[in-house]
């Protein structure tokens, strides 16, 4: 890339590079005269501040880190575009790195933002993550962090979350009042509060309902899709059948809705589901999908708007900040008697 | 962000900062004994080399864009994934930025590229846009940039497409062999190549096939989603219905589904639907979807090879590889007879 640096326009005008810089940033030590010199000639050779020196200057990147498990997801697709059109308007870059839900990737991507290489980092962290020492690490050397959808709540840092519990709670009282007794619930990791406050959610239905908790009712599904399919087809298989499913993720409900396929499984006559999900085909599934609908593009906006209070402000105090929308359940024919 | 920089190594060694560059990039000019010190300071106080630092020295960002429409789309979710799976094995930073098929926002995006900010940029031209002079402006400048998916083919610059003509020529037979005399092409735009070679395989597979091409059946979709469901309705309720339709992108088939849900017209009875699309819950639909699934995520690893090989030989010409992928028609019961 051939770029005009201020050393080719102080030679060429036969001035110091720190006349030149000065003059750019219009400093009173500078002649008017030479000013215009200056800018004349910037402008003819379409000088362009390179932006690695400017953030050395001002110690800033003008640059956000979005650190997020796959984007592969309609979930975190729509967030993503929430983040961008936040960023863009304040002219931000964004950097995005995936961590393919793995511990190891995620605490490489934030030891190096100790660099400097970004201003702020919104995480919604990897499924693998069970200790947050690298994030509060991060945060202790005064890097603003927001956390979206999978949070750590006990983190004196600002989270921007949906009301998992509750939508969880209302997504099993729903299946309970379409008269089914034996609901399995599809979990993806306990590592993560999200799917925590979703089985307890889960689980306080039941019990007010009146109905056991039953732990083989409870799948411990994985980041493995073959795994998940088996766990499932297993579980349909044995003596006593769910009569209904809750998936805790998108992908599960897909995973089932495939075994109930090669099970010939009648959805909803013989197996109702509801899913937490953001798909936007899930109207058009066979049979139409009921899903716990979180308010994705939001909440990409609201955690975008929450980290760029922290960069304005100089005493604004991120870890204040814990935002929580709601999300709706939808119920469709996948879960209709 | 507190960060431990050379001047605060040399202020606490009682050395200069010059003394302590060079100490840490170990040159000769510097003793073993005040390497020792300096290495033993910059441990204890966890210091980490400014990245923008280091870009400026080596006039190398080790950073990529991705300048993409969107990313809430199947398909552009796996290229990202597969652009990211290289980059990250490559070292290399991923810089997302989305147009939202705006001609001017791709523009200024492109613009702040001049700076140096970026090594290389993989690009998914918006609908919008229909010459290519702020691009090849970047490109003659020195910027190594690869095209994908949506290519400008005139362009001296690299390519990595997939088989568009022929997968749209075969899709078409396809329908003609399950009789259908009357199908409607659902087209994007016309000023990008990709959604032209689609309407000419569909245009000569109708021709081979000694049917007419009749232009009312080619609907000019665009990115409004409420216009392009009024169009669709519009034409399934004109007096020559058509029986098929052949969808260029995923969500014009997802609107033709919500229009034959409005008009009860069942698929594949009365419509048959064929789409572009790598959806998913594809097989999950009412009916299961019949796709020319493009290979997705092998597209993002191509282009970021190409490009990579661009950056790392001195005397690569990235504008002579172009690479086309095959891409595969999956027939579903959308299309069935």
């Amino acid at each position: 890339m051939e770029n005009i640096t201020i050393k080719r326009l102080a030679d060429q005008l036969d001035l110091s590079v720190s006349t030149v810089s000065k003059a750019l940033r219009d400093s009173h030590e500078i002649s008017a005269e030479t000013k215009t010199r200056v800018l004349a000639l910037a402008a003819d050779l379409h000088y362009v501040p390179n932006p690695y020196a400017s953030s050395l200057r001002q110690k800033k990147s003008h640059t956000i880190a979005v650190v997020v498990p796959e984007v592969a997801d309609s979930f975190l697709s729509l967030v993503i575009n929430g983040i961008e059109l936040v960023a863009g308007q304040k002219g931000y870059h964004v950097l995005m790195y995936l961590t393919h839900e793995s511990f190891l990737k995620e605490k490489a991507i934030l030891q190096d933002f100790q660099s400097g290489r970004v201003d702020g980092v919104l995480i919604s962290m990897s499924s693998e993550t069970a200790d947050i020492e690298h994030i509060e690490s991060l945060h202790s050397k005064g890097m603003p962090i927001v956390f979206f959808d999978r949070v750590f709540e006990q983190s004196r840092m600002a989270t921007v979350t949906t009301n998992d519990f509750e939508s969880s709670y209302q997504a099993t009282q729903h299946l309970i009042e379409q008269r089914c007794e034996y609901i399995a619930f599809l979990a993806l990791t306990r590592n993560l509060q999200i799917f925590n406050s979703r089985l307890e959610g889960y689980s306080q239905a039941l019990a007010d309902a009146n109905l056991p908790v039953r732990p083989e009712f409870v799948l411990n599904c994985s980041n493995d899709n073959q795994q998940n399919y088996d766990l499932i087809k297993h579980r349909f298989q044995s003596k006593q059948r769910p009569d209904a499913v809750l998936a805790s993720a998108e992908k599960l409900a897909i995973t089932t809705y495939q075994v109930c396929a090669e099970l010939k499984l009648a959805i909803p006559q013989e197996i109702k589901v509801v899913s937490f999900s953001t798909l936007e085909t899930a109207d058009l599934l066979n049979p139409s999908l009921s899903t716990v609908t979180q308010p994705a593009f939001e909440m990409g906006k609201a955690a975008a708007s929450v980290l760029f209070k922290a960069l304005e402000k100089k005493h604004f105090h991120a870890q204040h900040e814990s935002v929580r929308l709601p999300s709706m359940l939808i119920a469709r024919n996948s879960s209709k008697t």
